[in-house]
């Protein structure tokens, strides 16, 4: 749609959509609003919209994603967790443990990262874990904990919905329900996702090609959820010095084919606290819009995934060094693809 | 427990564990019937069980996964499904497409693949797909297709659930629940079909370990279900002379640390019509336990997978080359290790 | 060519394409000789050859190897290794220790793997070593133990050779000299080998394509040596069940591309004793025209990959079981493709 | 070695490690000097040297690599290539085309390197490629078009030498001398390379794990050549958005085990030009020493890699970019670990 295109222009387009038996997808934009269509088995004539007010054109999307796909959507797209814009000009840190464990873990992390000038707080409290008989998470409890945590230091809180059955329960704790690597294929559970109105952090998959990556959010927007950020966390390859490879070459590549923001877990991504920061910096530098970080008051007792968090330290080195990075790239206009 | 343990004598054993406060996993054996215990958090006293009637020994198992364990129970574990045997000494054929699409495809294909010498039936009713704008599947009118072809051909069914709430319905038809590549970490599906009354087929992620795959079969038996069939198909690497990289090692690499059975897949494990032949002639002389191959009464036709499926009358030479490497095996002993 | 074209027919056709200012290669085969072209930068008219006396036809080869392709060759490659015909519808067993280290030591290894049946002995005198402080090999005296080993038992003799400088010594006692998959892509090496009148045991790098693998092997052939045997021996993917990851696939795959033979070496390929034996049944199986096995009198004292040798009586049940299924697949017709 | 140690203190140590049979390496730093050992079969005693003058402490190497290990050397090693010093606190660019095709390409594009900041030429005159009828170099004329090229502009030049034949004449011509990555484990090249009194520029394999990269580098030192530089050049995986996967924390890896410097490849490390910049940024940002980019005058016409050279102008936005990073980290006091 043009800029100055109203809501009775939109709605003009949808009803053309949906008359054509077709889904109308209004995904809105800081200056234009896009309109998908999806529900066609083959091409739709651009023409049945080109007589229609304030339609700037229409678009055939070539790549199997549509939705996602910036071919659809010129702009980038920003993604707002509790007020916090991800995907514009400035840089998110999202910080946090791996499981929430107690209140009082939950509650001094997040006064650590916040000190930090983290905006978000990331915390699981369903664990997805390789072995049945490992830490599962606390659950409610947990969830109760991050929203008194977001109480008291205003920061928006993230954490990971493993399955449809819980995820109601997340969903009304959440400011954004994250859906991890080992569930990007887990198409009910995206769904799901794509049912609710809590943004929804999809993690890429540990072998997951990008246009699988892509594939899956675009579940997510086809149920109407157009508010998906993706977070790259390392891939599985031969490579045996870091618990995962982290391929940062997927931001610039997302960011080209894609309108969705894109920020890196450099904490799975390595799997080794002394990779974390020189990580992160070039994540910044090779254009994420965020960093989501393990960070532990005590990562010596973590419960989980202790060796690769931060402590509250470590973590407010980093943030400086990313701040100062993403300042200066924003200095330079070096900003996201597409803006 | 000893050959000649009774019921009274496991039920002893069993009230001994849960007194300790752990949970007893009673795996019957052709021959012995093991006992695994899981719940306790650190090593339990050997001595505990030392003068209860008709115990052989009470093990620490050292691996990470208990109940699949071979230092659990030695002897092989044959599961049966539909009343044929997957685990002993003759190789089991399952056959069928990718989709069931329609009445007369699935009866045509249970036809052929019977007719060829397959004793199970394999075909999707419930499809998860890369993209949401694929072919889903047929959903329940599939599974009564399969419980019809089953009703003419006396064909054992097995077929894929896809997620917990279509779990039921895929319970109620099938004759084996398939758990697909992309939720073998799917933990709550997984805990799911623990609590299934079926067999469960339970396929290799595309980038998993040996270690996760025992894992994720852990996580059925946990929950009480034994009967699990473990499948390799294929792991994602560089090659790209096949669509997966049939990784035949891990046959004999399960055999030496777990009881559980183990087939193949060579359809989707070279993702190539031309190569399937060969690979399930090398699966079976590997030791496998049986093949899942797609067969389709008409490849080219086929809403899924078509170019990796055979036709019947490949089918039928698939099935009469790999029954004679098994004959030949069984003939000079090369059984499954451990028997 | 036809089958009945005379040696004047064929020089005749060379003499025309050395007109053109190309390279004719003369490539003979069972019952057909194939003349390949090099060396023109676009494509070559076909009518060129049209009229002259029994050329069969002239084929434009599509792929980027030329003189490797079966559209230049049809009939399978048979590669004799001092009188042992590799690439025929008998699978041949070359056995041996991973280095040479005494003269006891070989002459104790060729008896024990001939004994066995095997008709090829292995050993490697010079040694590609990760570390410049391991065990390198002993050289020129370890050529000497094998050639000596060649007089008492009649086995052909297969040793490495690891560089330019070595070539010549190794082509003087080698009956086919082996470059390994650290220098798949050693392009001068392969140059050498090319020059040489000894056929060549090529092993799949570590990480190679199959296309790279088609390339290196046109490497050889381009400067005029025809007699290639490829070899299968383990690629490196992320999983750790095995060292490396045996890709069977490529045997079927090599073979509908080339008409070059191939083996399997299930040694390297799992990296572990007990792995051995099944993967050299289902390497025979899916097709390979034969095994390189690595043998040791004394495993646990041998200086290299001694966990991954097998010890005579182990060796010889291998050789009995695959001898089995060859037979069985020649009594079924099932032989390598393009025979 | 303390730091007031003379030349007669480090003979001393080198004559009584000569005494015990070992080969002592001298390995120069700005401030301290290292003396490895080599040649040991077993642990050397320390007593042996705690008497001696201005012995700082006698150290055992914990790695299968010894002279490359930060144990041996603690503080970095800065590697100087025609006067630029690699390693340092200022990151170094090096570009140019990926072959030199004539002496107006290559002057051109020392000219347009030089102009956007950089201080070395790149520039292959001698081609590893895949396919033995791809261009493959202009060979002994392209080193003398490089030399005149530095003669201009006064960049140090980087070309790779191919196999020990036409070392010595790429010795005679080159400032630093690379190793290509199909040849990280041509033993015989990097021995070669050891002899040579050049720096060596080493490219890390295509499926190199670190500890195999590390001990590449070990067999070059090993033959007392101290002046190497590593280079991170994109690893090989599943993925296929870029050409390789560029493992940037292979950086930081390699910074906390050795003391030799570390560069990377952003052009051979994603193989698409769009790419190049951001993970330019990416690389310093993680710490590199420097980056080696392919530049091309004229991207569309080059003989080779076009598609993932930059074009000078393009170059010169990297410069500029990648410059101000590493000026914000070293401003920051962010140089690379050990210093």
């Amino acid at each position: 749609m043009k800029a100055q295109a109203g809501p009775e222009d939109i709605s003009r387009v949808c009803r053309r959509i949906e008359a054509l038996g077709f889904k109308a997808h209004i995904i809105p934009g800081e200056q234009r609003t896009a309109i998908g269509i999806t529900g066609n088995s083959g091409p739709v004539e651009a023409a049945e919209f080109d007589g229609l007010p304030n339609v700037a054109e229409a678009i055939r999307v070539s790549k199997p994603y549509k939705l996602v796909s910036r071919e659809t959507k010129r702009e980038n797209t920003i993604v707002s967790v509790n007020g916090v814009r991800v995907g514009g000009d400035r840089m998110v840190l999202c910080g946090g443990p791996c499981s929430v464990e107690s209140r009082a873990q939950i509650l001094e992390s997040a006064r650590a990262v916040r000190a930090a000038g983290a905006e978000l707080l990331r915390g699981g409290a369903y664990k997805p874990r390789t072995s049945p008989y490992s830490f599962q998470g606390i659950g409610e409890e947990g969830l109760r904990y991050l929203a008194e945590a977001r109480e008291e230091t205003g920061l928006g809180v993230v954490t990971e919905a493993i399955d449809v059955e819980t995820f109601d329960l997340v969903e009304t704790y959440a400011d954004c329900v994250q859906i991890g690597a080992r569930n990007m294929q887990n198409f009910s559970l995206l769904r799901r996702a794509g049912r609710s109105r809590k943004p929804i952090l999809l993690k890429r998959g540990i072998s997951s090609t990008l246009e699988e990556f892509l594939m899956a959010a675009e579940y997510i927007l086809a149920e109407g959820n157009y508010n998906v950020i993706l977070c790259e966390r390392g891939v599985r390859t031969f490579a045996d010095h870091t618990r995962n490879t982290l391929d940062l070459s997927v931001v610039p590549a997302v960011q080209s084919l894609s309108h969705l923001p894109i920020i890196v877990d450099p904490s799975h991504g390595t799997g080794k606290r002394d990779k974390v920061l020189p990580m992160a910096l070039a994540a910044i530098a090779a254009g994420a819009s965020g960093l989501i970080v393990e960070v532990h008051p005590a990562p010596e007792r973590a419960l989980s995934d202790g060796y690769q968090s931060l402590d509250p330290e470590q973590f407010t080195e980093l943030a400086q060094e990313c701040r100062a990075i993403s300042e200066l790239l924003a200095s330079r206009r070096r900003v996201p693809a597409g803006v």
